[in-house]
């Protein structure tokens, strides 16, 4: 069985990460009581009262340990995964995994150097409803790819959020934050390792403290599709899901839309995807489908066979999204 | 009562127009039997068999008839709307109003003239689910509005159309010719008589003849907020409607989406609105609201208060179309 360790309770998104792996079959042989939110750690021992806390040295030293997971403030996470890569820990990490061009650079070396896997979790590899609709464009019914249209909402959650949360040089801005998501969806149906950028915004809407970053449009250019991705903090009080996260793609010969999060006013759940092909509409509920993210993480710190390292694109979509953060165009009303 | 005569039976855009001023109380008192697709005329004939064919030059000389309705093919739509205004009619034409920007300015010239109303039917004053969805917007209940994103695909329905369809002189390229009711919907919620591009991209992606502009997608900004627009020619066959067109506004406390032609694999018929505000979510069926389009446009011809003028947007909407046209990046695969 393969032994991981928790370290840098920050975001809560450790909580998903953490029961992804225990539910593909390792065993977390302890988490780092660090953290700069002890709301953060307190669920996380409500979730997880098995788990044991270990300090962060004593963790990295364990020869029994594989890997690292990690939700550490989002500045911290590049130094604190080439640490664990440099002890012979394989590693994976929250999004953004980097918040810099320096920091990224300094993963792949680190990676090249110590052959470890850095992986991050993007939303790509965890939502079935995702992974369907690649294996649909993958099957010609789309005809030929010629659009990717992505909305991404997200909700505030103000009364959630640590003070790192508003300081952009923690989070590394909003397209780096929450549009790496969105790029590397755009990568993997445009079947690229990179894109070019036809247009970058980033807009300051009034969200409290002066000059968050709560709006972002990316318009991206393969070289066979145009993609255009939105990403917000807007999500109303009264939508009963964090974001009525949706994508829609055109081909030559079909359309396709899924609704991620709800299908607002209408089914139950999510997972949603409507198809429109050369002959009929159709639906389909894609919650129930397998996602294998981590059942491929596990093997492949296992058997080494490079899953994780998909021909570097996941350097490719931190560079892009760093790139399009870096090159935005200013917005505010 | 107000009687009009059909002019320049080309497209069948005017069968609605024809029938949506029947239905406001006009009477039709000839149409002129010139037309470059015969089918389109036997089309007219079989909706509207009471309404006679008569020479353009006589219905332009018979003082009873106090405007025109247009759907000529787009270059000529200008020179029949100035020669219509300079003979003392009124001019409702189908969009696109022009196709080039001496034209615009010809018809600009002509309207200051001759005080006549020259009125393009664009999609925002005919649909029932926009003018709620500016009602909804204008209310508050959104917030301050952030992001605007239409996507608005077409069926290109090749059998039916004639072969000026697929020259972009004829029609002004697609920005110019399907394009300009986004825009028109942009500058209408952001309340706002101009735009800066933002970025502007016109699409080949294969569909014959070589050339043929099938795909474009517009960022605009208005000083309050931005909008992205997506135009393409890729409905699907087996979809049961001419395009699955979508509005989605983003506001600071609520957001907003219309499923104007149908509601995919959900409930029957066009014009749904879905609302999430700072309560709840709700769904509202908006096809059985009133379009006062035609009604306003028939009592501006009686009364000359100025209705169709809307403070010369209908020029600054044009305007913005073509310099959108004009400026576009080219992306083929």
């Amino acid at each position: 069985m393969l032994r991981f360790a928790a370290i840098g309770l920050d975001h809560r998104h450790i909580y998903d990460l953490t029961a992804g792996l225990l539910a593909a079959g390792a065993e977390c042989a302890g988490h780092d009581p660090e953290t700069s939110d002890p709301r953060v750690l307190a669920g996380f021992r409500k979730r997880f009262p098995h788990v044991p806390a270990v300090t962060r040295e004593m963790l990295l030293d364990d020869p029994s340990i594989g890997f690292i997971v990690l939700a550490a403030i989002p500045r911290d996470r590049a130094a604190l995964a080439i640490e664990a890569m440099r002890r012979g820990k394989d590693v994976m990490v929250d999004k953004p995994g980097v918040t810099t061009a320096e920091q990224l650079a300094a993963i792949e070396s680190a990676v090249r150097e110590t052959g470890r896997i850095w992986s991050i979790a993007l939303g790509r590899l965890t939502s079935p409803a995702v992974q369907v609709a690649l294996e649909v464009a993958q099957s010609g019914e789309l005809g030929r790819l010629v659009s990717l249209t992505s909305l991404a909402p997200h909700r505030l959650n103000r009364a959630l959020r640590p003070d790192w949360f508003f300081d952009r040089d923690a989070y590394g801005g909003i397209i780096n934050d929450i549009g790496v998501h969105s790029i590397d969806q755009f990568l993997a149906f445009a079947n690229a390792s990179d894109a070019t950028i036809a247009a970058s915004t980033i807009g300051c809407f009034g969200t409290e403290p002066q000059g968050f970053e709560d709006f972002a449009e990316i318009a991206l250019r393969s070289p066979t599709m145009t993609g255009t991705m939105r990403l917000d903090w807007f999500t109303p009080d009264g939508l009963p899901d964090w974001g009525d996260g949706r994508l829609f793609l055109v081909g030559t010969e079909g359309t396709l839309e899924l609704r991620k999060n709800l299908d607002i006013e209408g089914r139950a759940g999510g997972d949603h995807m409507f198809v429109a092909n050369k002959k009929r509409t159709r639906h389909q509920d894609c919650s129930g489908m397998p996602v294998t993210y981590y059942r491929d993480f596990l093997d492949d710190v296992r058997d080494r066979t490079g899953r994780m390292l998909d021909g570097g694109r996941v350097f490719s979509v931190c560079r892009l999204a760093l790139r399009c953060q870096a090159e935005a165009v200013r917005f505010t009303p």
